[in-house]
C-alpha cells in the first residue's frame, strides 16, 4: 500500500474513534461535523464502520443529519443491506428526497439490488414517466449496453448557437450524468451527431453547433454486449459513448466511470472460468456474499465433468496393470508426467486465452501460434528430459532404458500439452463460444490421458513389455 | 460480436478494398479522401492493413497526405514497428511537426517503445524545457503513476472569477490533455484546489475560484503504484487525479482513458501469474512478438520447480511400491484423487486471489473463509465420494472396502484441497507479496503430496496393507 493511501486510512480510523466516541456522549452534531470532512465515498465507509461498530439506529440518525445533497451521494455508494436498513428507519418524505435526486444510473443499480418490497417503496415515489423509464432499463438483460445507460444527457439543437448551448448547458447541467459530451438529435429522436464541452467552451460563441458538431461519432445499440462496449472505451478512449435503439433514435448513453466496473467484472468472469469456477447467478456479489450452496454449486460442474473423464484415464491404466505391476517404479513417475503436461498445457491456454480477450491475437493466427508453439514445446520438453534423465539413472538409481522411458514420453506430452492448450482456446473462438469456458480443468484432463498413453507407448517400445 | 461492430468492420473491409484498388491505379489522393471518412483510430487500422498488404511506401505516401492534424493523431494511435518506418521515410520537417503537436503523454508511450537512434531523432526536434520533462517521466519505473502522468494540465489562480477562468481555458485549452478537470496551485506550486469545468461552467461569472474550488480532492505521490491508482479511479469514478511530489508540488494528471490500459494490463498479469507464466520483462507485449526464447523463459521456472516437487511424490510412491503391486487396482484411481485435489485447490485459490486483488476480501476474514471453505469442501467431497462409490462397486466391479479407500481419501483431499488453496493466498498477501504470485501449479502439486499420502493411509487402513 502506498503512503497516502496509508495516511488516509490512518486518518480515517482516527475519525471513526472519535465519532463513535462522540456517539456515545450522544453528541450527534458533532460526530457529524467530523464525518462532513470527507467526501462521500468516505462517508459511505465510515457510516458501514460505524454500523458494524454500533446499531443501526447510530447509522439511521447521523445519515439524517447529513445536508440533503450530500445524503443522496452517500446514500449510493453506501452497501445494499445498509442501504435497506436505513430506508427502513427514514420516513417517507426522506426516501422522497432521495429518490429524487439520484443519478437515474445509481437508482438502476440500487432497485436491482434491493429486495423487491423496498423496490416498491421507492418506485412508488418516483414520478411516472420515470418509472416507466426505469421498469425499461430493469428489463434489459444484465450484461448489455441498456442496461449500463443513463438518460441523464445533455441534447442540444442543432441550429443554436454555442452561446445558447452554453446558456442551456448552465441551466440544466445540474441533473445531467455528464456534461462533458452533448448529443444533437433531429426532429425524430434520431443522434445526427455529437458535440463535447471542451469544443464549446473554445468556439466563439456565434458559431453554430451543426457547424462544429462530429458526426462519425461511436455508438453503441441497446442489446450490445457489455464488454464489447467496453472495448471501444479502451480502444476509442471516449468518456461517454450514446446508446441507440434499432431505429438509430438516441435512448441514453454509457459513462466511462460505469465501464471500469464492467472491466473488473469482465476479467473476474473470465479468471474464474479459466478455473473451473462457473458463476451461474452471473452477480456481482463478493465471495463472502454468495451462499455455500451456492458456491457448491458454482464449482461442482466441473469437478464431476473431470471425475467422468478421469474414469477414462482409470481404464488406460488398467488395461495396462499387469504390466504396470512388472515394472512397478514406472508408476512413480506417473504425476510428474501428468502434472508436468496439465500444467504446461494451462499456460499455453492461459496466454491464448488472454490474448483473444485483449484482441492480441486472432483466429486468423492459428499457423503462427501452432509453429510458436511447437518450437517452445520442444525446448521447454528438451530442457526437461535432460533433467530429468538425471534425475531418474542417478537420483532415483533407475535404469537407462527406464530412463528412456520416462524422457522421451515428457518430451512428447509437453509437445502434445502445448498444441491442445493453445489450439483448443482458437477452436473455441472460432465456433463462437467464450474460449475461457473450456477451462483449464478440461485441458489438464485430457492432457493427462494423452500422457498416460504416450507414457505407456514408450514403455513398450523400450521396455519391451 | 455485436451488430453494429460488424457493420463497422464490413466497412472498413470494403474501404480497404477500395483504397488497395485505388493505390494500385496511384490515385493517392482518392485513397485519402476515401481514409478521410473515418476517425483517427480506425484510419490508422487501416494504415496497418495497407501495410501489410502492399509496400510500406504506399502507406508513407498516404500518411504524408492526411492534413496535419490528423496525421498527428494517427501516429500515435500506430503500432511502433510502423511508427519507426513512417519515422524513417519521412521528412525533418514532418517528425518536427508531429513531435510539436503529440499529447506529451502519447510522446512519452511511443518513446518508450522506439529504438534508441529514433528515440534520439525525436528528442533532438523537441524544445528543451519539454526534453528536460520527457526525461524526467522516462525514468520512473514503468509501473509506477509518474510514468502514466501528463503536465498536460490548465491550472487556474484561486483570486480569478470563473468568467476570467472561463477565458483562459478558451485561449490555452485547445493543448491541454483534458479541461474538465483544473487545478489550483498557491505560488509555491503546492496543490491547493481543484475544480471541474462543469462547476465553472454552472457557476456565475462573477465567482471567484477559491470559493468553488474542492479542497477534499484525491490525489496519488509520483511513486505510488499504478494497481493502487486505477483502484482510486474505480472508488470514486474520476476522469482524473493530480499527481503530487513529496513536497505536494504538483507535477503532472492521470486521465482515465490512460487506466482502461493499466487495468487491462494489470488482470493479464494476474491471470498469467495464477497459472505459472511469469513475464520477466514486464512488458505489454503481446503473444506474437514475444520471441520463442522469451516465452521458454516465462514458463520454465514453474515447471522445473514442480518437477522438484514431483521427485517427493515420487518418493512417497516408492516407499508404497511393494504394497501397490499388490493391490495394483489403486493405481488406476492415483490420477483421479490427485487431479480433483488439484482443480478443487485451484478453484479456492483463484476465488480468493481475485477477491483480494478486487477489495472484496481481507487478509482479516481469515476465520469467515476457513468456515466457508470448511463447509464448501465438505459438501462436494460427499456428493464426489458417493458417486465414487457407484462407482469403484458398480462400473469397476471392485471391493467395498477398495471403495471405502477411494472415497474416504476423495473427502479429506477435497476437504484439505480447499483449505490449502484458500489459506495460502492469505498468507502471501499477509506478508506482503503478490498473492497472483503462488500460483495454481504450486497449490496443485502441493495438494498432490497430500493427496497420496492420505490415499495410501486411508489404503492401510481399510485394506489393512
Amino acid at each position: 500500500m502506498d503512503n497516502k493511501a496509508m495516511d488516509l486510512d490512518i486518518l480515517l480510523e482516527e475519525s471513526l474513534e472519535k465519532i463513535l466516541g462522540l456517539l456515545e456522549e450522544k453528541k450527534y452534531f458533532q460526530a457529524r461535523d467530523e464525518l462532513l470532512k470527507y467526501n462521500a465515498v468516505d462517508i459511505a465507509e465510515l457510516l458501514e464502520e460505524i454500523t458494524e461498530e454500533t446499531e443501526i439506529e447510530m447509522t439511521i440518525i447521523l445519515f439524517r443529519l447529513l445536508p440533503k445533497d450530500v445524503s443522496v451521494e452517500v446514500f449510493s455508494e453506501l452497501p445494499s443491506d445498509d442501504q435497506v436498513e436505513i430506508v427502513n428507519g427514514i420516513t417517507d418524505k426522506e426516501i422522497d428526497f432521495i429518490v429524487k435526486e439520484m443519478d437515474f444510473d445509481d437508482k438502476i443499480d440500487i432497485l436491482e439490488e434491493l429486495p423487491a418490497n423496498i423496490v416498491d417503496k421507492i418506485l412508488e415515489k418516483t414520478p411516472k414517466n420515470e418509472r416507466k423509464l426505469i421498469n425499461t432499463f430493469l428489463n434489459y438483460p444484465d450484461t448489455c449496453a441498456g442496461s449500463l445507460m443513463t438518460p441523464d444527457y445533455i441534447s442540444l439543437q442543432k441550429d443554436w448557437t454555442v452561446g445558447e448551448a452554453l446558456e442551456y448547458i448552465k441551466k440544466v447541467g445540474m441533473d445531467a450524468e455528464t456534461i462533458y459530451t452533448c448529443y444533437v438529435k433531429d426532429s425524430g429522436r434520431k443522434l445526427i451527431g455529437i458535440v463535447s464541452l471542451s469544443t464549446l467552451v473554445i468556439s466563439d460563441d456565434e458559431v453554430r453547433i451543426k457547424n462544429i458538431m462530429r458526426t462519425d461519432y461511436v455508438y453503441e445499440n441497446v442489446y450490445d454486449d457489455q464488454e464489447d462496449v467496453s472495448e471501444d472505451f479502451k480502444k476509442y478512449g471516449f468518456l461517454a459513448i450514446p446508446v441507440v435503439d434499432k431505429e438509430h433514435r438516441l435512448v441514453g448513453i454509457i459513462t466511462v466511470d460505469d465501464i471500469l466496473d464492467v472491466m473488473e467484472e469482465e476479467a473476474t468472469e473470465d479468471i474464474e472460468r479459466m478455473n473451473g469456477v462457473i458463476d451461474w447467478e452471473n452477480s456481482d456479489k463478493g465471495y463472502l456474499d454468495i451462499s455455500v450452496w451456492q458456491h457448491v454449486l458454482n464449482r461442482l460442474p466441473w469437478l464431476i465433468i473431470l471425475m467422468i473423464a478421469y474414469i477414462f484415464t482409470g481404464m488406460i491404466i488398467t488395461r495396462f496393470e499387469g504390466k504396470l505391476s512388472e515394472i512397478i517404479c514406472l508408476v512413480a513417475y506417473m504425476p510428474m508426467l501428468m502434472g508436468t503436461g496439465g500444467n504446461t498445457g494451462s499456460q499455453a491456454a492461459t496466454l491464448i486465452i488472454r490474448g483473444l480477450a485483449t484482441d492480441e491475437v486472432d483466429t486468423s493466427d492459428v499457423w503462427k501460434i501452432l509453429w510458436k508453439e511447437l518450437r517452445v514445446g520442444f525446448l521447454i520438453g528438451a530442457i526437461l528430459s535432460v533433467l530429468n534423465f538425471a534425475r531418474v539413472c542417478w537420483l532415483d538409481g533407475n535404469g537407462a532404458m527406464v530412463a528412456l522411458t520416462v524422457c522421451s514420453a515428457m518430451l512428447f506430452i509437453v509437445v502434445f500439452a502445448k498444441v491442445l492448450g493453445s489450439m483448443v482456446p482458437l477452436l473455441v473462438k472460432k465456433i463462437k463460444l467464450d474460449p475461457a469456458l473450456i477451462a483449464n480443468p478440461a485441458i489438464s484432463s485430457v492432457s493427462d490421458m494423452v500422457a498416460l498413453s504416450i507414457y505407456f507407448a514408450m514403455a513398450l517400445l523400450f521396455l519391451g513389455l
